[in-house]
């Protein structure tokens, strides 16, 4: 079977008791993931964009983005949830945003409530937000805009990365549950989990809470379970990867004058057939 | 300087002895080749394919192959040889290609001597080629619809691939030249290069020759310059490299619970902003 | 409501005796249609293809053709019938070609059994064709292919254009619906209708027929379903209109030097805005 | 020939006493504005958008204007000038617009002192602008992100749109020049062109001026020529009698039951065949 057939990431959210998502910048990278046996795959803007060696500053459009995300869902039957930004303007784009990535076959996107065009938020302090009531609108226009009830909106707030406190963090992300968000993402730059913790420790519990542990890499999954995260994002470990690898596989062989050295190390011609697999589509043509 | 200006194949190729090419699949990669001191990007078919989960077998069109190669030119320096298959069906098909992609920036295709749809060379056995005649239709079809005098052509012949001997590929080749291809590449699937090495002690240097060793991956580069060959494309070690990191880093995230044993070996967000020129981009803001 | 569902071709074709269909270019030309009263669209090769003034002959896409299709269904209620000219290649373009299409919303598309790349069945004569079984087994592909029983796809014989006869178009058709195929559609380029006719009377009605008389513009729609006809294309009348009128308002533009005298014969700007349904629009943002 | 090679706008500029610019929604409408001897033509983005049945809203991507722009400016020899709306965001964008419209051959953008996201200029009332050193900024930023001295930027002022007086309209232009604007836009609502004539005579000629005589559509070239303007963008006229002709098409259509009634007033398939130029296309097949 040619054809991947894939869950709504609502299905993937309903039977896990935590739902593990890698980041992915095109499809072989999420397949990759789906294999490893992650159940969910993140079209990371800042994965995305920096394949095409530009900064995650709202650079790139929309088009560009719903094409990744769109590409690596076609070959999956796990789900993609789609890192959109801030919604690529104001409620007409968040509409159309809803319409475009739902109408391509995405069962979740996640909107922040920074402003247009945004920072990647690792980069500097004291980033501006959108004002609740703005986000708020913004999710209420997504959740009027979605066609199937099984279409899923995830909020992200800023506000820790902008320098707001934990407080702030759960005021906004109440008002964006109670706008209609199916998930809040509460984003952190800490070299801690702390400041996750303590928004944790302050949330109701009225929808699931994802979190993205790229600053605080050693919070185990087992913990993450237990301190009642829903979703925890690996966003782009995946690519930081290639990145060292295709260094070392390219300096090999300027370096060494031929591949032989890393033939060992690097998957095999038939390794991508299988990836690609070539031998199913093959037999379309006998 | 967020602007990238890039040389022509064909300064390159005046410029050196030997041209050393990587293969690439986007921007990033092919940024990280000329890093690594390639001193051209081979926008490989097959890995642009494999990195949508597809077979390299025309399935995705001019139309998503023109995007990778121009996407990978916009961030280099170095240029863009364009993998361009057999150029996308007949002579039709070969003069708009050569509008589309001289127009995107790319300064060098290569076409081969394949029917289309075509099928990766490294797969199966006696694929059909189009008859001398038709190919170097094909050729003098491109050569006519260059604009500039700079953009370079090179023919690729399947004779080896196909099962046809030497004296083939050099009559195949020979005929290509005296078509106007600036340059001929000859493919071979065997596990040494003895073959290749026959092609070159029959060839009577009228145009540059091209090889890709993938199968005879120990031939040094002073040995290829040696024999007389002008540019080499490693086509395809790249993508091979970054699979097999993928699979290592998505398969210890998962494993392990948490990030913390890859840290070390992969990539750091920062040098990825380094990648994203993002500190160049930052100054526009100010 | 911005959103617009639009129903399938099948369930078009089931509530109708005769189905109109018209040709367009762009969603506003297939949003002008349906409000013609047209029960569906055609996405045509040749209308998109001459407004890009390129020609009818496989030099664009699979990726432009559906991007044009996909975007036209976007703002229509009723369905998109694509036109995909001979399935872009061979068995596998077809599989991918029915992937992509149905992923992007169409529910029926159109292939023929002319060879890739094809030429308009308006321009010369002799078009080679492919033979029968070759094209059953794109027919079977095509079918298998889709995910959704709801999924059309019509076979079209070009035996009459490429100088074969009836008998021919008659036992290909036949072969066609045998091999899965969910309608037929004879095409002729006779200056009357005769030639269709006498198809009709070999017809055992196995599946419905489609026609469009490009050539024979005099048969009235009565008279079309009274002789059997399911489905009559009219394929590109609109965007020859269009040009009449470009040629009209440009000429009177640069003659006159200003626009007074054709202000009152073309649709005002709050016209446009109604197409553009720009009051829903604005209540988003509100 | 197949491939047109186009002058740039500088040098059409630079020829003319007075630029008459049409608009243009695709390759085919901007074909006939040249034919019908319009020296140049406006990628209009309220044509795009409604061509695509959305609003002029920002609410498509830099992208598809971008496509569209470049799949216009293939098919001509006279230049494309782009509207670019408010350059897409902030001054990263605005430098990322210069680079890809540059890179896709067009020679000359325009971009407005709205803020992102913008809405239709006939729309509404009191619009808000962008700040004159923010938009000056952004000026300066295209400027220097040109690759080619005869790159042309026009800075429009959406001032009096927005209800400010011609002073603070001059006041904007004279900043936007001396920011390295090529051109300043001058654009008026009204229904006379009394208030463009109150800034021609307020404006030092220190750039040449722009108009877009839409809602006062009765001032003579001659005349407009006599007041000092340089460029007229008749912007949408052309698609307006677009969407009038196809109105009256399909209604004939569907009312009359079949095309006879049409044939006398619409192109024939022939024109449509010349348009495409199929004739020279065809000798490349020979």
């Amino acid at each position: 079977m040619l054809r991947v057939n894939h869950q709504s990431f609502r299905t993937v959210l309903a039977e896990s008791d935590v739902v593990r998502v890698a980041g992915a910048h095109h499809a072989l990278s999420g397949y990759l993931a789906q294999e490893a046996g992650f159940q969910a795959v993140w079209s990371s803007s800042f994965e995305v964009s920096a394949s095409r060696c530009l900064p995650d500053a709202s650079i790139l459009s929309m088009t560009e983005y719903l094409e990744a995300a769109a590409n690596i869902q076609k070959a999956l039957s796990i789900p993609v949830v789609a890192d959109c930004d801030t919604g690529y303007g104001d409620n007409l784009n968040v509409a159309h945003m809803v319409h475009e990535f739902e109408g391509a076959g995405i069962t979740a996107v996640c909107i922040e409530d920074k402003l247009f065009p945004k920072m990647n938020s690792f980069v500097g302090s004291g980033q501006a937000l959108l004002d609740t009531a703005g986000f708020a609108a913004k999710i209420r226009t997504a959740k009027n805009a979605q066609h199937s009830s099984d279409f899923f909106v995830i909020a992200r707030t800023e506000a820790l990365i902008s320098g707001l406190d934990v407080t702030q963090a759960l005021e906004r992300c109440r008002a964006y549950a109670d706008s209609g968000a199916d998930a809040v993402l509460v984003h952190s730059k800490q070299r801690t989990k702390d400041q996750v913790m303590a928004f944790l420790d302050g949330w109701d519990g009225r929808v699931p809470v994802v979190i993205v542990p790229t600053t605080y890499p050693d919070w185990h999954i087992d913990e993450v379970r237990a301190a009642g995260v829903s979703v925890v994002i690996y966003a782009n470990q995946g690519l930081r990867a290639s990145v060292s690898s295709l260094r070392d596989a390219y300096g090999a062989i300027v370096r060494d004058g031929d591949t032989t050295g890393i033939e060992e190390s690097i998957a095999s011609v038939g390794d991508l057939f299988e990836l690609q697999r070539l031998a199913e589509w093959q037999k379309l043509g006998a």
